[in-house]
């Protein structure tokens, strides 16, 4: 596996939650396949689970990590073409990024979306320069679209806690105070549309998502009959995703607070358990009793990142051939 | 041992300073305990001894180690309860504290006392939560009143260096620019009433400890007399503990130089070596000639928190069974 | 070897380049050398290259590696002497190096220039510390004047890449928007002086490097001149070093355009390969074109930046004795 941005990227995706089963029994099994093998985890923007996580699962199999904070500590990066660089950026993506190349085995980039040029977002114009420079395994640790390693571990989370063979999982919009990208819902959409469920999307009209994510999921606007029956509530807040008006992407189209997930929300469902990919802000997305509820599973939801995170790399170093490491 | 606040966890005193020789003669021989387990270090405040110290003791045990500083390159962490979060802290520690937990095996905390609020510093609001919704053991790597690991090893440093069974020590107020937290004292003050010690505080009016450290130590607000005879000055300026007047808790109520630690001042003891906890403002707290003299051992002081560190997660990886790893 | 500033400090340089080539060949081959073994790598400054390949060359060796950034998440360190330190700095380095050096085997600096005062920075006043009173070997990841770490793996990039036993090597400034320190440019000049190579400086008037690294380097102001049968074109920019005026000392003194490196500049030499430390400021330094081009070895020389520090870390380790941890 060369990538990790999509759901295609896994292959079969039952033998990937196979994988993840064996993984989570014995963490500590494939220590051989990292040795002497770096992981370089780049940071554009804030983390603290992704970071943990992906540092906790490389450390699993073995392998060496070096974390880069773009922002702290390092060079400011230019990353637009053909510019005159006499601005605060001291480097551009072009060197930098087969420079870092050099130093490491396996790149995992974070980089959000800007949220002002849905063009640029939405081509993914970062970290497909990561791809096309580096010369190595490219792993999204949240991308402007997209974040897999979150989706994959909803997914290992929803076939851990289910009671139905298919269970009926419910991707809700909830209000917050930020504008928010779009790529956590994508990437759930994606990969609830891969998996064996019966999958609604429900928001306010305008917060449509793209439909390379949506796919044939259900999308229905009247959040109560959308939670009706449900096994899994899945919140989340987003911006605009700009799909029927461009001018308003990104935007904070509503903040309407009925749509906060609370305890009469979940007596719609059939006594759903609760999900969201945290951080999560208690009062805006959902209340104190539903989130600290028995039936909330963000922890092992949490948990499961590690779990994700070293399928994904281990996958990765099993790709590696053992000339692989190009002495450039 | 699941938690590290007081003198009493470590269990008997006089065994784990034995424990402390060991470690320090041999400081690689324990790789094994530490085997694929991690340390997190969350710092909320700046550090360099401590990160560094402490790091530097998990890797000696075969740890691996995460390091996180909650205010560069994580989420900003909400610590109050009941609040509707829409303001610039994206994450509360109710979720934040069992997250960080399920990717690691033990968690050192450093929490500084805010020194607004009496009562949330002194109940010590921030790292008990750590306690409770951790499930891992945690670590104080100074927190609002305590600082053991720095305690551990300011006996070990006195054991090493003493030349009589039972030496005279002195802590002592020394003025500074800040107002500082008590931590240090605190804790100080409650490692020597549990070692074997002649144990004096001198302080001017106003800074007295809270009780619950002081203990049975003898309180002498004249400098001069308390320094008479004594073997080890401990110097370290700390703001007012707010306990006689709860309205001045934090305040500096003294700039008072002829407090600071000058070749005078030593001269009234019998030839004491110079102790701190670092890092220290010369010129406020001690001069440039008293630091720099061969009595004072304020840097093999220093050295020694690898060695109470070392000691502390080496006794928690014991405490750890085989099976402790939770699969949340 | 117990630091690493200039050349010289390597031994023969031959050997040394013999070493590059075989550590390269098998950059694992050494890590029972690192074992237990502590880099601390201490960051004054911003940093990619250099952080991220002496953490990698490090690993390579088996080495555990300590980060600590000073301005973020430590105390900040005061460097001078005898003052009271009632400002923003809470530590001196008189303590803060031997306490640094107690948790590490080996310490790596990076401490820019401040270009205000010539004496301060060309004293080399803030690693000469670290030398005095760290009882460590010291490694220099740029400081005020030097860049050895750079300069060695551009010799060895310049080893690969000749076709000519003694190949025409052109060090060229070139127009930047900041004021830079001539670290780069002193180191560079140091070490082409000790290679077999036929070295050639070319800048402005007025931008004279300190007559003890230009040393046997011929000058020519002419630029075009100096380019004429060049095998290597070095590019860098720096501010003025006043050595022909103090008072001019870190400012700038041209910003002529025409000493951008462009493919007119590249025409005049013998296919020259060209060459930049990087981060480089495309537009400014040199052209889209030109470091675009197949002739630019700019990445394999930032490559070869993590076996010049492997080098330098694998002679210092067997320096280190058996006894070498002092038990402060």
């Amino acid at each position: 596996m060369n990538t990790f941005f999509n759901v295609e990227d896994l292959g079969n995706l039952q033998q990937a939650l196979d994988e993840a089963k064996k993984v989570k029994a014995n963490r500590y099994a494939y220590q051989e396949l990292g040795k002497n093998k770096t992981l370089l985890m780049i940071f554009f923007n804030n983390s603290l689970r992704t970071r943990l996580s992906t540092q906790k699962a490389a450390t699993n199999l073995g392998m060496n990590v070096i974390v880069l904070d773009v922002n702290a500590g390092a060079w400011k990066l230019e990353t637009e073409r053909d510019v005159v660089m006499d601005g605060d950026k001291s480097e551009h993506l072009l060197e930098a990024i087969p420079v870092m190349a050099s130093y490491c085995d396996i790149i995992a980039v974070r980089s959000f979306a800007g949220l002002v040029d849905r063009e640029f977002d939405y081509a993914e114009t970062i970290v497909q320069q990561f791809v096309r420079y580096s010369g190595r395994p490219v792993l999204a640790m949240e991308t402007a679209t997209v974040h897999p390693l979150q989706a994959f571990a909803d997914l290992i989370t929803i076939e851990e806690y289910k009671t139905k063979a298919r269970p009926k999982v419910v991707l809700t919009w909830a209000p917050h105070c930020k504008a928010l990208p779009q790529a956590v819902p994508n990437s759930f959409a994606q990969w609830m549309n891969a998996a064996d469920v019966d999958f609604v999307i429900t928001h306010p009209e305008g917060y449509e998502l793209d439909p390379k994510f949506v796919g044939r999921a259900r999308i229905e606007h009247n959040q109560k009959r959308a939670f009706a029956a449900a096994d899994f509530i899945y919140a989340k807040n987003w911006s605009c995703p700009g799909v029927k008006n461009a001018a308003d992407y990104g935007k904070i189209l509503s903040r309407e607070m009925s749509w906060t997930v609370d305890e009469e929300h979940m007596s719609w469902t059939d006594n759903a358990f609760f999900m969201h990919c945290l951080p999560v802000r208690r009062g805006l997305i959902v209340t104190d009793e539903v989130i600290g509820s028995p039936k909330s599973i963000v922890i092992p939801e949490a948990a499961n990142r590690e779990i994700s995170a070293e399928v994904v790399l281990k996958k990765m170093l099993e790709s590696l051939s053992s000339q692989s490491y190009s002495t450039l």
